[in-house]
C-alpha cells in the first residue's frame, strides 16, 4: 500500500472582467466571469515544489484580458472554447483546461448606458484536450412561479408522514440547468436563447402533479427542439411557499397569502437524455 | 450619575408575505418583506421584565399576513401605513410605529404564471404616531453603467495621491436611494415610477466630471418633476472598473477590457433637499 | 422654494488591510477591513463637478496602507483616530473624518502560522473634527444562546394573538453591539475585552424573562463596570428556535428538538445610558 | 433516437435542527443542517405525475426531527447512517439513500450557555444501499495562514505570463476538504478530530514551494495518520495576498503591508489516495 496523488488541477476563479466594444458611439457591454482550470502531469509540483511544469494562475488570468481585447469576447461559448484551445495548445504539459463563463445580462438605457438585469445568469462551461471537446451550456439564478395549477397528491405515506393532499398550491423553484452539446459547435446566441425559453415555456404551460414531472417536461422539451443537444440535467429547488392559517382570526385563506418559506425547501435533481447520446467524456455538472 | 434606559423599540422583521390576488383566471402576485417596529413605555419589561406592554413580535407577524387578507397589500406605502395605524390605534402603550416593505417585481408570463425580475428592489419605510406620519419611498439594488461620459479630473493632491486623471472611465454605481413625502398621501404607484426614470434618466444623460455631480443631478431631477418629494438621501457606491493593463503583451487597451473590482469601493452619500422642506421628525434613512 | 445640497459625505470603503509584524521568527497579525469618509465643502463638485476640494477616495486607500507601514495598526481605535486626525489636519477642506475599522481575529498556531477564529468580528468608528473627537467601539456576529432560563409570558394580547405563553425556551441572539466612549483616550484593548465579556456574562448569567430585559442586563453591565463608557446601543435578533412537533409520532418533546428558523425573527434595539452623559455629537451607531 | 429520464434525485435540503441533551442542569447542544436525496425508480413521477413512489420530502423533514428525539444525534456520520437506513429498510422504491449533515461547533459559557465558535464547518455525506455503504466526512470554511516559510518560484513563463518569482509571501487558504472512509464504522468523533489536526499540522510545519505541495503534505498526513481513510480530496483556494506598492511614498515594504484580495483567486483541487483504495461506487464530493 502507497499513499499516491490522485485526480488533482488548478487554475485561477472568477475573473471578473466587463469588455466594452465601441461602435462610434454606440457601445456594447459584455459582463463575464471566468474561471481556468488546467490539468496534466502535476505530479512534480505536488510532490517536491518543482514548479516547472506549472503555468502560474495569473497568467490564466492575464490571458483573459488579453484575449478579450485580441479577439473579443463573443459567446461565452466561443470564448471559453478559444481559452480552453489556447491552453491545450500552447501548453505541452496541459492535457485538459475547463473554462468557465458566467454572463450577466445588461439591458440598454441609451448609446452607452445600461442596466444590470439580474433575472438570470447565463452560463458555460467547455472541457477540451487535444482531440475532445465537450460544451455544457446552461444557467442558474431564474426563479419562475405558477400561481396554481400545481398539486401534489396520491404520495407515498408513512409513520412520519403528515402533509396533506393538495390539489391547488404555489409551485415555484429557481433553474438551475446545464445541458450538454452534442458538438463543439454550435449558434450559441440562437440555442441558448431557444433552449431557455423551451424551459421556461414548458414551466409555464404544464399543468404540474409533481416538480418532478415539471422537470422532466422542461427538460424534454428542449431535447425535443434544441437537437444540438444531447442531454439537460436540472436541479430544481421546491421553493414552498405555505398558505398562511388565519382560522384563529375568523379568516378564510382561499389561496391567497402566503409564507414564503427560505429552508428547507425540496431540491428535485434530474437529467433528460437521448437514449442515444454519447457518454460524456468528463464531468459536465459545473 | 444613575444608568437608565435610552431610545428603544422592538419588532418582526423579514416577514415573507407572497399576496396572489385571483381575478377570475388572471391571477396577481405581490412579493414583500415586511418589517414592523414599535416604540412606547417599554421600561417594564427592560427593567423587571413584566410584559405587560408587550404585544409579542409574533402577533405583528399574524397582523401582516391577515392584514394582507383583509385589506390586501395594495401599493407597499398603503400597506405600510394601515398596518403602522393599526398598531398605534389599537395598542394605547404603542406610541410609534415603523414599518418597512420591500418589494421585489415579477414579470407576468401568463395568467398565473411569473418570472422574477431581480432588477432593482423596491422600498419603503413610514412612521406613525397619533398625529403624525412620514413616509419614505426608495429603491435599492438598482445597477447602472455609463461606459463613457465620464471624467475625474482636477482633483485635490497630496503626498499619498497616485490616481492619474482620466476624462474617460466607465462610471457605474449600484443605486440606494430613500425620498421623504411631504404628506402621508400620494398616487403610490406613480410617485415611486416617475421618481425611479427621473434618477435613472439623470444618470444616463449626466456628463459627469464627478459621481457627487452625477448623484446631485439624480436627487435635483427627482425634486424637479415630484413636488410631493421633500428630499432624498442617496447613497451610491463607486463601482471601479479598472481599465486591464495590456501593454506586458504589446496590446493597446483603449477604454475596451476592463477589470471589474469588488473592494474597496468609493461611496458617495449625499441629500437633496428643499430649502423649505419642513424637518424630518423621525429617522428616514432606511 | 429652492432646491439645495444637504448633508453629504464622500470616501471609500471596505479597504483590506492584512498587517504582518515581524519581530524575529515570530509574527504577528492584524486583519482590518477600514472605511473612510469625509465630510465638508463639497458644493462644487456637486453642482459644477469641480473637483479643487476632492481628495480622490484612492488617495484615502493609499494612505490606509502607508499609514499602516508607517506607524502600525496598533489597536482599532488608535489607528481609525490616526487616519482621521491626519485627513482633518492635513486637509482644510475636510471638517470631518470618520473612519470605521472592523477587525477578525486569528488564532495563533505557531511563530508564523494563524487560524481564523470567526467567533465575532470587533468594530470601531471614531469621529475627528478639529476640536472634537468621539469614538464608538463594538462588535457584531457574536451568536450566543441560552437552552433555558428564558421565559415569555404575561404578555399583551390582541385580536391577532396566538402565541402560547412559555416558561421556558431556546433564547438565542447575535449581538451587535456599539458603545460610545466619553473621551479620545482610553486602553482601547482593555476596555473592549472587558466589555465583551460584562455583555457576554450578562447573557449568561440573567434568568430572562424578555429578550428586553437580558439587553438592559448586557448594557447596564458594561457600563457599570467599564467607567469610560458613556452609552451603548444593542440591536439584538431574536433567533427563534421553534419546538418540534413531534405528536403525530406519539412522540413528546421535552426541550429538546428545536427547528432552527431564519426569518422572520424579532428584533430588540435599546440604547443604555448614563444620566449625565453628554449628548452624541455626532451619529454614533455605525 | 428518443428522450428519456436519466439519473434523478430528490430530497429535503437545509432542515434546520438543534438538539438539546438535558442531563440534569448540564446540557448539551448539536447544531445540524441535514439534507435527503433518496433514488430509486421514479419514473412514473417524472412522466405521468403519478407520485405512488413519492415519499414527500416534508416526511423526509419529519423523520429528521423524529430521529434526533428517538435516537439523538450522537456523530454526524452516526446519525446520517441511521436515517440513510431508515429510509433503504422502510421504502421499498428506494435504491439509495444519501444524507449529509453540517455540524457547527459552540463553546459552553456555563450550564446552559453557549456561543458559536465559527472557526470551520464540520460535514459529512454517506451514502446508503441495501448492501453498500459509504461514509465521507470533512469539513469547509476553516481559513488558515502562514505568513512567510512560503516560495513560489521556477514556474512556467509564456507570453503572458507577468508574475515575478518570489521567495516570500503569505499562503494563505480556505480549507473544504472531504475524506472518503474505507468502512461504514470508525470511531467518528476521534477520526474527524485527528483528520483535522492532521491537516492543519501539515499546513503549518510544510515550508511550501506551492500551493499543491502544501495541499500533497496535508492529504498525505492524513492518509499516514488515519488508517480508517481510503482518499481524501482538498479544495484550496490560494487566498491572494498583494504586498502594498509603497515606493512611490518612499515607503519600503518588506513584508508587512498587504492588500488581502477577493477575486480572482487561485484555485488549486486534488485528490490524495492509497493505491489499493477501492473506488469510490458513489459520488462522494459533496
Amino acid at each position: 500500500m502507497a499513499i499516491v496523488l490522485g485526480p488533482n488541477r488548478y487554475g485561477k476563479a472568477e475573473v471578473r472582467l466587463v469588455r466594452v466594444t465601441r461602435d462610434g458611439d454606440t457601445h456594447g457591454l459584455a459582463d463575464l466571469t471566468v474561471g481556468v482550470a488546467l490539468s496534466g502531469d502535476l505530479t512534480a509540483t505536488h510532490l517536491t515544489g518543482d514548479n516547472a511544469g506549472v503555468l502560474p494562475t495569473d497568467t490564466m488570468k492575464n490571458t483573459v484580458y488579453a484575449f478579450a481585447r485580441e479577439h473579443g469576447t463573443g459567446e461565452p461559448e466561443a470564448f471559453a472554447l478559444s481559452l480552453g484551445r489556447h491552453f491545450v495548445a500552447s501548453q505541452p504539459q496541459v492535457v485538459r483546461a475547463r473554462v468557465t463563463v458566467e454572463s450577466i445580462g445588461w439591458e440598454r438605457l441609451g448609446p452607452h448606458s445600461f442596466r444590470r438585469k439580474g433575472d438570470f445568469t447565463r452560463l458555460c462551461q467547455v472541457t477540451v484536450e487535444e482531440s475532445f471537446t465537450q460544451v455544457v451550456s446552461g444557467l442558474k439564478d431564474l426563479v419562475v412561479l405558477n400561481s396554481t395549477a400545481s398539486e401534489f397528491r396520491g404520495f407515498r405515506k408513512d409513520r412520519y408522514t403528515t402533509l396533506p393532499e393538495t390539489t391547488d398550491r404555489i409551485l415555484a423553484t429557481e433553474v438551475d440547468a446545464r445541458w450538454r452539446h452534442l458538438s463543439g459547435e454550435a449558434d450559441w446566441a440562437e440555442s441558448f436563447e431557444k433552449a431557455k425559453d423551451a424551459m421556461v415555456n414548458a414551466f409555464v404551460n404544464t399543468y404540474s402533479l409533481s416538480l418532478q414531472q415539471t422537470l422532466y417536461a422542461m427538460g424534454s422539451r428542449v431535447l425535443e427542439s434544441r437537437p444540438e443537444i444531447a442531454e439537460i440535467r436540472l436541479a430544481l429547488p421546491n421553493k414552498h411557499h405555505y398558505l398562511a392559517d388565519l382560522s384563529p382570526f375568523d379568516l378564510e385563506n382561499p389561496g391567497e397569502v402566503f409564507i414564503a418559506g427560505d429552508r428547507p425547501y425540496g431540491l428535485i435533481e434530474g437529467t433528460v437524455t437521448r437514449d442515444n447520446a454519447p457518454a460524456a467524456r468528463a464531468e459536465w455538472y459545473l
